[in-house]
């Protein structure tokens, strides 16, 4: 018997429920517990709707919510890839769009290809909703990094030209939210040594 | 010094990661781990886009999501309070008061406003949008306890006469997916005698 248009969109949602235990390099702000997939997700949606007035150009705040809510759906089959990870970089695209392809069908077809449209969107990076979406994914670490004495940065050893070519693109969604991240989040780490600057 | 808006939202949204810790009787769907408010919120979200066309009434998709991505900040102060726990349900509201007021307060004048009558607006549950909310915020744990074989409800002997009386207005927000959670996530239950009919 064909799956109801509910049954499938709850076969969506119920395994969309395995996000929240993918877990991210990043620690939360008590320094100790590790943040995962949905918590980070649910982080950027809230500064999306108080910080979009800070967007380089007018968003549609409903798309942009959106994306971010589904942006890191895939990697409940492609894993969560470290920012400052070459060997899984290399990978990480072809893990993804395996996984989107997997995941988003679950759904009926309507929502499946509005979904994957999303997701397309915000790893084009193109759209300014799509920019922004990236601004915050990459503002929202470095916040917990400074929060957490920059401890991950510390036991990774990272280097400020990575975090710089990282964020090459950051200032694109909102210069106003880079110039502050890299202000209060970064740079009092490349004084205090937790950032590597060579 | 005064505050700089942007230092007051990040602030608040600092203060928010807290979320993150506030731990939930619900059991993800592995059925070992526990969810977080972050979670649940970000998954109620999540079916807010995927259900809204259930919706008894047509909704302001946006607000909607808004109210949910909120609705449980205060619990950062408050603490989550069990839905059949009678002690700490009186005492609910007045610690989440409280917690509403220390927390938006941490926001620019105009968000806390913003934020505070949202969340003021989805518990009192009379708009389109909060009756919806409300609805996600029950169906959410059923699909979760049903998806864990009702792990929950046997190891708090919940009756179904408590779960009838906490969900007496989750038909008003949609009454089709109280009528598929009944019968899918909740009546089986009843059977198997994981939740007691007495």
């Amino acid at each position: 018997m064909e799956k109801s248009r509910l049954q499938r969109q709850f076969d969506f949602i119920l395994e969309a429920d395995k996000e929240k235990l993918i877990m991210r390099q990043t620690r939360l702000s008590d320094g100790v517990h590790h943040e995962n997939d949905a918590d980070h997700a649910w982080h950027m949606a809230l500064m999306c709707i108080l910080l979009s007035e800070y967007s380089n150009g007018e968003i549609d705040l409903l798309r942009t919510i959106s994306m971010i809510l589904i942006h890191d759906i895939v990697e409940i089959d492609a894993g969560d890839t470290y920012a400052y990870d070459d060997r899984a970089l290399s990978s990480q695209r072809e893990r993804e769009l395996k996984a989107a392809d997997r995941l988003y069908s679950l759904l009926p077809p309507d929502q499946c290809e509005k979904l994957r449209a999303l997701w397309d969107e915000f790893e084009a990076g193109e759209t300014k909703e799509a920019k922004f979406a990236r601004t915050l994914d990459n503002i929202q670490p470095a916040m917990l990094n400074n929060a957490t004495d920059g401890i991950e940065w510390r036991n990774h050893g990272v280097k400020l030209s990575r975090i710089l070519e990282r964020n090459k693109n950051t200032a694109e969604g909102s210069a106003a939210l880079w110039q502050y991240s890299y202000e209060n989040f970064i740079k009092p780490h490349v004084e205090k040594g937790s950032i590597i600057d060579e």
